[in-house]
């Protein structure tokens, strides 16, 4: 294994200080429990975002927390649930009065943790409502999820929810956009290479040279298939073509059209994949309103890509374009 | 070689293909010579700003293309540098009558053809001035280069003299100011990994596990030294320490610190790095008055990190904090 660490077991807490120490006057990072929250806070009268899972996705959370968009960010140990306790406290620490909008990825650990969470914040008084997101239209089930993983919509819908929570929309309405966002929203990836969990030690799975792996999650869960490797036109073409079969985009549809590496992709390949997809958008009569292409979400230092579509009208535009402040995303302030 | 590419030799074009449909209405791309530019140009009365080198270190440099940076980028073959036409032709298209400066990351061939771009330019009766950046500490003299290599500084010196040109400063006191960031300014690399150039569909060299290479360059080039691997702790230290012995350094002193990642490394390694030279800034008296952390200039998909320490100053800091708006650097617009 090779990383720039100290010991394994200290890697997401020495970040976290790392993250504070780089993002002062933006984040403030609350330890024992864990969490990220803005540095003021709690806004009151606007509905908090808090959002979490494990970590390894990086930017994912916490590169989100900031003015338009996550009031909170909650990390577990590398790609592992965080724990009822941290989300409550990340919830309790940036309610304003307006309620805590949750929004969880798909999988079990983080439903039921979150949900947990709820469940006793609503105790003391707190409202919360629960987005769960499952955009990889991969896999019906997988290894960590009853029905599809959450990944790259999640990014979208906590930009787009956060913008609207930002003009003081109501808790109902704030999670009725961000599900709007998620049911016309759809992802799914490919990997290079396997990542190393800095604890385990050892690649979480072997992928011979010249092969990949076609609809893989982001724990290194097993995809569709694996198959001999491919040119990137023939990549993007099999990774857009599941999405384009699940949601019925129509010609004349605007869309965000969205490119993620994984870790290890460099940015001149996520260019080439997004290249191709635009063509396949054109193809197709899909007029692309909006664009994101880089590394938002992760896999460790894993090697391969996500796609991610989602249908868009006008007034999901202007809330995607609306002023955000984080770390990771970072326009018009 | 594991990659998401078609053609190894269409890479670069088809890379620039995808920045052209991802960010229209920000940038233009122009092929035959090859050049990105802002879609809006050139800004009459202002000084322009062209860099360039080989592709392979994407965001750099068409990702800093837009206002409040470079007015155009000038992309060679993965790793090669761009030619004296391509050069010429950005310059031109760029002018705006104020004047042209050229910022040079200082290998061989680089400086060779952005001179011989200039001398045309000039003939043309177009104004150009030259800053060569050479901050890397590592060597004194390199497999491509007489004197220091060009690396992290770089970054910093196109947003503070980008910022400078939007304010309509003359061109002489806007490359003073580019000079006064470099000198200002040091750099050192590590290495986990080596990365694969496409065309050679081989690694350009071998570091076995558990070993690492210490001021390697961004190309692969060697460095001072290969040695065990080492903790985070114990890697920063070893890249600030040259830094801060080259350049006087004194407490109190505010400085940028930049840890960067050369493609492969992932965020949540960047932010452990950070936390420690955060502490070795602190233990110096260094306040670290403004930070960045991210992949910004790379290698392809090596792994590994350049630490970069720039000595501001209150005009430095406001023009660092000027908007910007570019693909890879954006704020305030």
């Amino acid at each position: 294994m090779k990383k720039i660490i100290n010991q394994p077991e200290d890697l997401v807490r020495e970040a976290l200080q790392g993250m504070a120490s780089a993002h002062q006057g933006l984040l403030a990072v609350h330890f024992d429990p864990d969490f990220i929250r803005r540095a003021n806070g709690p806004v009151k009268g606007k509905v908090a975002l808090v959002s979490g899972g494990g970590s390894g996705h990086e930017p994912l959370h916490g590169g989100y927390v900031g003015p338009g968009m996550l009031d909170a960010a909650v990390p577990g140990a590398v790609f592992t649930s965080p724990t009822p306790d941290q989300i409550l406290a990340a919830t309790r620490a940036v309610d304003g009065g307006a309620g805590v909008l949750h929004i969880v990825k798909n999988y079990t650990g983080d439903v039921l943790n979150f949900e947990m969470a709820a469940d006793l914040a609503r105790e003391e008084g707190i409202r919360v409502e629960t987005v769960v997101i499952a955009d990889d239209v991969a896999v019906e089930n997988s290894l960590y999820t009853a029905g599809r993983r959450g990944t790259g919509v999640t990014v979208v819908a906590e930009k787009i929810a956060g913008a609207a929570a930002e003009q003081r929309r109501p808790l109902g309405a704030v999670a009725d956009l961000c599900r709007r966002v998620h049911d016309q929203g759809r992802s799914m990836g490919m990997a290079l290479t396997s990542c190393t969990v800095p604890q385990a030690g050892r690649p979480t799975f072997d992928l011979p040279e010249g092969e990949m792996e076609l609809g893989v999650g982001i724990h290194g869960e097993p995809g569709r298939f694996r198959l001999p490797l491919r040119s990137a036109a023939e990549i993007t073409a099999m990774l857009a073509e599941p999405i384009l079969a699940d949601l019925p985009f129509q010609a004349g549809d605007p869309v965000l059209a969205f490119v993620n590496g994984l870790g290890g992709t460099p940015l001149i390949e996520l260019y080439l994949v997004y290249h191709e997809l635009s063509r396949i958008c054109a193809a197709r009569g899909l007029t692309v309103a909006r664009s994101l292409v880089g590394t938002y979400m992760t896999s460790l230092e894993m090697a391969g890509c996500t796609l991610t579509l989602v249908r868009m009208d006008d007034e999901l535009v202007r809330l995607w374009d609306a002023p955000v402040r984080t770390p990771a995303l970072r326009w018009g302030i």
